[in-house]
């Protein structure tokens, strides 16, 4: 039987060796320190028991938190830069979604053993995410188990001004930033033991927080919400918080270039209507904000697609064919997603 | 080989049997979200992609994020119930020793498998001590995973008067509350296969955070910290933090009826100088506050020990005998923490 109970290694860099094993698990607590970095509004960071931050004035604050767990949210092979990439980057796409502007971030990493290697190549990918974001790392603890990355971000928002999954009304279209698909299409085709196309694996590896979008489209949309367990799943939690019925066309969702080369049509279909992982945001839009939008559109060299409408006040989501007759996505599990 | 990736489910009720299981699973988050208090200063909690938090003007905000696994962090037998208490209350205890006032946290629960009573029980104890404490849940996340249960806690405290490590001064007296060595001592005993004391494993299973008492610190006392990792290791954070030098007279450190009863004194010593997990606040304070945290002790009903002083600017920790001679506690481990 393993030690039933060991004592948390934490942040402060003072090395203690008793039973949680060697000073390189110190070691590399000090490296995540070092490589850090900070912001003005960081009043104390790692270090202490707690981190100390000074909100900016008369705005909200908001804050979400996942969990990437090994075998579960990413292939055991992944490599360690891309856990950190992706670790942080499911937590920014929660904030572009509320469109929020991040600020700081907290990270509780499990590993089985100490390996400085492995640390270092993981900051690579969250560190380098989090300076692309002005992001500072403030606080957390490291601590011995199976591997598993939490993350909590915060960030700022104006009064109000926060997308939310409930604010979707009846005459809105729905909008979707990018292609869909794409990282579960990365995933059929590993898990299928085929080779993975590098356009695909990119987008499963290392998606792409929306931020700066989600930042444009304050004031400008009514609901959004971020593509994570699949466009059918996310907008039906947008159908249910704002009460209404939502048509989306399916032949209508964008589609990468790579997908359409490596799928026939029903499972590309399948994948964009139903695949997590993506990382997109999906909003709604009152007719007068289009213009507005393709102007975004253009001026962040993001493509946004109108994929269907608002329509009715029942709650429910329902996916359309070309025909405009429901489609059903051929998998099972999604029956109460249909009209 | 178990499937290799999977789709998280979030808060959000809205259920989806997709690939992560079966709809038990969204039953749970439901039965946790229902369960969640609420507080006037949270905009939107559980149910989107990330909270909206109003803080305080003129307030800095205080943010602890600690995790801990099975097997590592509390005995696999451990009850689910002690699981969610120890889970918040290790995070409290960090805002505890900060003199934070704690309001908001968000909690990722990594879970093998749904079990809708396992997660009743987890949240008895921990929605139990988090009403105790006037602190809302406000979002988060549930995944599959070993498991392992992440939280990040936030609390308030006015600018510039937060309690650090770095704040030690040469004069100032060392104090710790409550006793310490139990939750060690209740592990002694269980790792052994004794019968485990009564009066140590609620130690252990339930610690006390000192919230309000680190409330009552600010203003009186310089530095403090909360004995997580053992008062030897966690003063020597201080001692390194605040470029001082500290000298704990190790036959002063107070014990309970139950651990003076259950260890001979030299295995006692050993556990209250280096075991973990009391969660008892150690500070430094000038004389001058000596009156009023004699009258706190009284007030609160929360023993409070004088146990060393701040000697000199050399950044370490000696422990003494009861001649004052440098005294080392008689495992492995603490070479580098005495004189």
């Amino acid at each position: 039987m393993p030690p039933p109970h060991g004592v948390r290694w934490k942040w402060a860099p003072a090395a203690r060796a008793e039973s949680v094993g060697s000073t390189a698990e110190f070691d590399l607590i000090e490296r995540i320190r070092r490589r850090a970095a900070t912001r003005d509004d960081v009043v104390l960071g790692i270090g202490d028991d707690a981190a100390i931050l000074q909100p900016p004035p008369g705005q909200q604050l908001v804050v979400a938190m996942d969990t990437l767990n090994t075998g579960v949210h990413f292939p055991e092979e992944t490599a360690p830069a891309d856990i950190g990439w992706k670790a942080l980057a499911v937590n920014l796409s929660d904030l572009a979604a509320m469109g929020a502007m991040p600020a700081w971030c907290t990270l509780s990493l499990s590993l089985p053993h100490s390996d400085a290697a492995w640390v270092d190549a993981f900051l690579d990918g969250f560190l380098g995410l989090a300076q692309m974001h002005g992001v500072a790392l403030v606080g957390g603890d490291t601590t011995r188990g199976p591997l598993s990355v939490s993350v909590t971000v915060h960030g700022f928002v104006a009064p109000g001004l926060a997308l939310r999954r409930d604010a979707a009304r009846v005459g809105d279209e729905v909008w979707v930033s990018g292609t869909v698909g794409d990282a579960a299409g990365a995933l059929a085709q590993w898990t299928s033991g085929q080779p993975v196309a590098s356009g695909l694996r990119d987008r499963l590896d290392r998606p792409t927080p929306r931020v700066a979008l989600g930042r444009a489209l304050v004031g400008l949309v009514h609901a959004c919400i971020d593509i994570s367990d699949g466009l059918a799943a996310d907008l039906a939690h947008v159908a249910q918080a704002s009460g209404v019925s939502i048509d989306v066309h399916a032949p209508a969702l964008p589609a990468s270039e790579a997908l359409v080369k490596a799928f026939d049509v029903p499972r590309r279909m399948h994948l964009q209507a139903t695949g997590g992982d993506d990382y997109e945001l999906c909003f709604t839009a009152p007719g007068a904000s289009r213009a507005a939008l393709v102007r975004i559109a253009s001026e962040m060299a993001i493509p946004l697609t109108s994929i269907g409408t608002v329509t009715a006040a029942t709650a429910q989501l329902r996916l359309l064919d070309a025909a405009g007759r429901p489609w059903v996505p051929s998998r099972a599990g999604y029956e109460h997603f249909s009209g």
